[in-house]
C-alpha cells in the first residue's frame, strides 16, 4: 500500500470518482439499514434516473434495469436474456465477450459465439455478417439470435449514428437481438457530443450493458433493456430477467452500494464531466505522441487507429517499452509491431503524459 | 432516500463496518492507480493474511485465495473447483446452494445437488449420508463428489468441533471435498470461541467460502482454498482455480476494492467485535423475548432453535406480525406455524430491541 | 457369442421382436436410398401413426413427433424444451430421470431436478408438490416448470386415470408442464385396457417419452409433444423442438431404421401382443412365486409391490440370490431387505418361469 | 415405402451392408438376453477387436473404446473427455464439430469452440493454430487444450502421415489433446493405403471418433481412447470416460446391436471393401465428369476439390441443378458458385453414375 502508481494500463487501474467516494461514505447510506436485493429506495431512485436518462418517454417498468458486479456478468446476462441455448451470437473477433471473458457465455448459456473478423479500426464487418447467417432455420447449425457489439470498441474507435442504424436494421431483418456492450458508453457518447438514448433506443437497441467501473465507479455495471418483450416473453408471461439476474450470480444483497454510484454518475452530469475528461486527456496525449520529431527522416513512432475516446493505439521502438512501461505501466497488444495501448482515465492528468513524454524525449535523446 | 430504517431482516440489510467504510475511502486507496484483477499490492496483502490467520504455518502459495463479489459467486466458484460436470453435491435441504441460489449449481457447473432433509436444528444429519452414497462408481448415476455444510447453519446454529471431524473423517472415506459454507464463518468462530483455523484447517476443510458482507463489508467474500491437489489438479498440473474464478464471473478489475475490505477485517480483529457483537445482541433478544409474560397460562411466543450466533427462530401470534415489521422488517420463516427470523447484525443496538419489545408489550397490553 | 443367456435383469436384456427384425431386414429398406434425418417417407409415415394413435382428431403437424435413440435422450430433450435454465423439474426419488441418468438433466438444460419422496408403490405423492411451490416467484429459487412422472413407475405400478387427472390439473393450476416417462408405456396400456390416448392426450399430458427399446425395438424412442404452444414458443415463433432435437445429439441421419421399428409396433397392434405377454408373464410368475409353500410356518419370500405390468419386486432368501441369479441374472433392489427385481420381457417363456422356481424348489429342499 | 431413391446426397443416404444386416438378423443374437449397457460378451469382442486393429501391442484395457449412437454424440464425448469447462476446442471453419453440430459442443461441455479458417482443401492451416494459442496461461480467454481435425476432411481430401505428425508434434507442444473426427476414416485408410493405427495411434492420437454409419452401418460409432491419461485424470483416479459415456446419453442398453456391427465390419477387412469401393466410385465420378465436351471452348463443369475419397466437389451450371437433383438428390454445398457435393456410398453403383452421366448429356445436347 505504500508506492504510489500512475499508469495508462486501463481505465479499471484508476481509483473511484471522488464524488462516488463520497455518495458511498454518506452515513445515510452506510449507517442505515436498508432492503435487500435491491428493494431499497436507492436502488429504485437509480432505475427510475437511468430509464430517465435513456428515453424520457418510458414509464416505471420500461425498460428494465438490473445492476450486477462487473462488465462479464453485465454480457453473460445481456446473453442468457437473448438466447435459448441452441442459439448463437455474432460478435467481432476483438469483442471483448470473445476475448476476454474465459468461456463464460458457453458455459453459462451453453451458446456458440461466432466471431467475425473485425475491420482494421475494430468495429464488426457489416458486409460479414449475413453469410454467418446462411444456416437460420437449419437445426444442423447453431442459430444466430445474437448481434453483439461494442460502443465504443475495443479499439477506442466510435460506431457513427448511421453505423448503429444499418447494423439495427439488418438485426431486425433476421429477428436478432442488438446488444451493446457499453462498458466505455459514456466515452463513446462524448465523443458523438450525442445524448445517451441517441445510440440507444434510437437506433434499435434492444439490450445495453451499462459500465461504470471504468467510468470511475468503485464497482458495479448495469443491464438496462430497452426491448419490452424481453421482460415478457417467458414461456409462461413472467419476467425472466429477474431469475436470469439471480442465476448468473450478479445480483448484489447490498445492491443500494452500487446504485447509489449510478445516481451519483448520471446526476449533475457526472458522466459527461469524466468521459470528456479521459477523452481529452487521450486527444492530448496523441497531439504530443504526434510530436515527437523524425529522426533520420523516419517517424519513430506511428498513431495505429483514429483515436476517439480515451485508447490510443501506437507502435513504437522496442526499447523504449520497459523504461516508459516500468514508469507508467500498459499492455502490449501486438508483439509483432510493438504496438501498445495507453489508456486514459478520468483521474489522467496533464503531468502524467508530460512526465511519460520527458522519458520518451530522454530516450530519444540517448 | 430519507426515511431511517431500522430492521431485523437479514445481516445484509446493515450497512457498512465504519472501520471498512474508512478503509475504503481513504485517498492513498481511491485516488492512485493499481494494477487490477488482484496483481495489486492490496490483493496481495490480504490473500497473505488470509493465509496467516486460518493457519500460520501456511506458506505464500498455499492455500489459496480468491476475492468475489458475493456468496452465491462464492459457493459456485467451489463447486466449480471441486468437480466434473458428472458429479453430484451432498448438502442440506435447508443449505443456502439449494434454496437460495436459483438454479446456478446446475447450470454452471452441470453437477446434481443431494439434498439431506436437515435436522431440527438445520445441520446436515450425518446418518443420511452414507445411503445417498451407494451409486458410487455405477455410471448411471450422478457421482458424489462434494459434501458441503454451512457453519454456521442457515438456523444459526453451529457445528461443534468434533461434529465437523466426524463429517470430515465420512468426506475423507468416500473421496469428496468437505466444502464450508461461511457466509457468517466468523459469528461461529465467536460462538465456539476459538481460532479460525480450529473449525477450516484443523478439521479437514478443503475448500470455504469466506464471508463478508454479512460480517459488515460493502461487498465481497472470499474462496479459501485448503487442500491444495485442488490448485494442481488439472489435467496438465496448471491451477484450474485461477481459471475457474474468471469464469464465473467474479473476478473484480478493481480487486483491491475488496481486498482493502478482508485485510481491514483481519486486522485488530474487527471481525471479532463485529461477530461478537451480532451474537451478543441476538442472546439479549432472546433473553428479551423469553421474558414475555404467559397469557392465561400459555406461552405467547416460543424460541423454535437454539440461539448459537445472530439469529432467533421464534414463533409469534400471527396479528403481531404486521406492527411488528412495519417497524422492523423481518421475515416469516415458516407460514403454517408463524415462525419468523430475527436477524442481528453489526450495528444492531440494544435500542432497536428494546423499541421492539415496546411494540410487543403495547400488543399485549390491547 | 457362445452362451445362451436368459434373464429376469431387465427388459432391456431381451433382443428384438421378430416382425421388427423383419421390417429391419426387408430389402426395400436396407438396400435403398432415403433422405436422412428424418425427411424420408418411412419416418414421415411412423410419426403420423404416432399421431393417430395417441389422438385420433390430431392434423398433421399437431402433436410433434421425434424419435431418439434411447429413453435417457427422450427424458433430456423432453425437459430442454419445457425449460429455461433457472426452472426445476418435479419428479419422483425413485424416478429414471433422478436415479439412472448421471446428472444429464442437470449438465444439458441447466435446471434444479426436486425429487420427492415416491410412495411406497413408486409413485410421486400429490400431497407433497405444492410445498416444493412456494418459491414460485422469487427469484432466489429454482422455479419449478414442470412435473414429471413415470407411467408405469420404476415399481411397474400404475397411475390410475383419475390419478393422471388429478396431477394433471395440479400441474395446469401452477402452470407446470405435466411430462410423462412412458419407457414402458404399453405396459401401463395393456395394464389399464384402455387406449394410448386415454392415459396422455385425454389426462393432459403435454409431452411423452414413449419407450420402444423396452417394448422389443432393437433401439429407439420417441418423444411426442401434445401441447402444441411448445412447438411454437421460442423466442421468435418457430419450433424450438426441431433444435432441441439436433442439440442433445438425438437427431439419427439414418432415421428410418428407428422410424420402421415404431410403424411395426403399432401396425396390427404388435405393441398390445408384446405388452400383454410380458405382463401376463409376470402375473404367472407372481402366482407361482405365492405359491411357494411355507417353512416353519414362515412365508420364505414376499412380494413387496403390486405387480400390475412387467415388474415383480420379492424379497427372497438372501443364500437364493447366487443360485437363482447364475441361472437368470436379476438385480438386487434393496440390499437390506434382499428386495429383488424380476422384470419379464416380450420373449420371457413359461419355461423360463418353470426352470426359475425349479431351482426355487431345489434350494427350499435342501 | 413405395419409390426407390438413389441418390449422391450423403453416404449417409445409403442403407446397410447386406453383411451387417444380416449379423444382426442372427438369431443367436436377436432371440436371446445379454447383459445390457456394454456387459456382454460381443461389446467385450467388439472392443477387444477394435484395440487390435488400431495397435496390435495394446493390452486388454488401452485404449478404450466407447460404443456412442451417431457421430455428433462420439464428438462430443471426445470434448468432454478432454476438457473443464474454460478450455476451448480449436478446429477448422468448415469441420462438422463447428458447422454441423448445432451448439451442442458448447452446451454440453462448456467450452469455447475456436474455428481457424480451412485451406481451400479443407485442411486445417498448420500455420494459423499457434496466434490462437496467444492467450494460453492468460485467466481472461479460454484456453485451448484440444485440436481436433476431420480424416478425411468434409471435403473428401485426406491429411498425409506427415501432416498428421506435424499438427501431432505442434499439439504435443502446447499440451493439446489431438482429437480426429474419423467418421469416414476407412475411406482415409483406403485412400493412403495403409493401417488404421498408421493415421491414428502412430501419429500421436490421444483420441478418435470412429465412423460406422456412414461406412455402411445402420447406427453406431465408437469413441477409441489411445492416451491412457485420459482413461485415470479424474481427480480421483477414477476413469472419467465411463461417466461421461453414459452422461452424454450415448450409452446403448442393448448395446450389443452396436458392437456387433463394428465386430463384422472389422472382421474379414469388410471396412477395406466398403470404402475402396466408394473411394473408387468417386474416381470414376470423376473421370466421367471431366470427361464432360468444352463448350463453346469452355468447361461446363469444374471439380473443385482433390477427389480423395468418396466425395467429389464439383461446380455445375445452375440450370443442370433441378433435372439432376430431381433424379438423384445431391446438396449444393456454395450457393454463389453453383459448386455441389456428390457423395458415393458403399452400395453406389457404375450404374447409378452412368445413369447421372445420361441426364447430363442430355441436358448438354438441348
Amino acid at each position: 500500500m505504500t508506492n504510489i502508481l500512475r499508469a495508462f494500463g486501463s481505465d479499471n487501474y484508476a481509483g473511484v470518482l471522488p464524488e462516488i467516494m463520497s455518495a458511498l461514505a454518506k452515513e445515510g447510506l452506510s449507517k442505515t439499514h436498508a432492503r435487500a436485493y435491491g428493494s431499497d429506495d436507492v436502488s429504485h431512485e437509480a432505475r427510475l434516473l437511468i430509464k430517465q436518462k435513456f428515453n424520457s418517454s418510458s414509464n416505471d417498468s420500461s425498460p428494465g434495469v438490473y445492476f450486477v458486479f462487473n462488465g462479464t456478468g453485465a454480457n453473460i446476462l445481456s446473453i442468457l436474456a437473448c438466447t435459448r441455448s441452441y442459439n448463437a451470437v455474432i460478435c467481432s473477433d476483438v469483442s471483448h465477450i470473445y476475448c476476454d471473458e474465459s468461456s463464460s457465455p458457453e458455459t453459462v448459456t451453453g451458446v456458440r459465439l461466432i466471431a467475425i473478423p473485425a475491420t482494421e479500426n475494430g468495429k464488426i464487418d457489416i458486409n460479414q455478417i449475413e453469410e454467418k447467417l446462411d444456416r437460420l432455420g437449419d437445426m444442423h447449425g447453431a442459430q444466430p439470435k445474437m448481434l453483439s457489439i461494442a460502443q465504443p470498441t475495443e479499439y477506442g474507435t466510435v460506431y457513427t449514428i448511421d453505423e448503429l442504424k444499418q447494423l439495427s436494421v439488418l438485426a431486425k431483418k433476421y429477428k436478432l437481438y442488438f446488444h451493446m456492450d457499453g462498458a466505455r458508453l459514456f466515452n463513446a457518447v462524448s465523443a458523438l457530443n450525442c445524448s445517451l438514448s441517441d445510440i440507444t433506443t434510437s437506433v434499435g437497441v434492444d439490450i445495453l450493458s451499462l459500465g461504470g467501473t471504468k467510468a470511475g465507479l468503485m464497482y458495479g455495471e448495469a443491464v438496462v433493456v430497452f426491448n419490452e418483450s424481453l421482460l415478457e416473453n417467458d414461456i409462461d408471461g413472467d419476467n425472466p430477467l429477474k431469475y436470469c439476474h439471480k442465476q448468473v450470480m450478479q445480483l448484489a444483497s447490498k445492491q443500494r452500494f452500487i446504485a447509489v454510484q449510478f445516481l451519483t454518475l448520471l446526476q449533475n452530469d457526472l458522466w459527461k464531466k469524466s468521459s470528456e475528461h479521459s477523452n481529452s486527456m487521450a486527444q492530448l496525449f496523441k497531439k504530443r505522441l504526434e510530436s515527437i520529431p523524425k529522426k533520420n527522416d523516419k517517424q519513430l513512432i506511428r498513431i495505429t487507429k483514429p483515436v476517439e475516446t480515451n485508447a490510443i493505439f501506437v507502435e513504437i521502438p522496442q526499447d523504449w517499452y520497459e523504461p516508459l512501461s516500468t514508469a507508467f505501466p500498459f499492455y502490449i497488444w501486438r508483439k509483432k509491431s510493438f504496438e501498445v495501448r495507453l489508456m486514459c482515465s478520468f483521474d489522467t492528468t496533464e503531468d502524467d503524459i508530460e512526465q511519460f513524454m520527458n522519458i520518451i524525449n530522454e530516450l530519444i535523446q540517448k
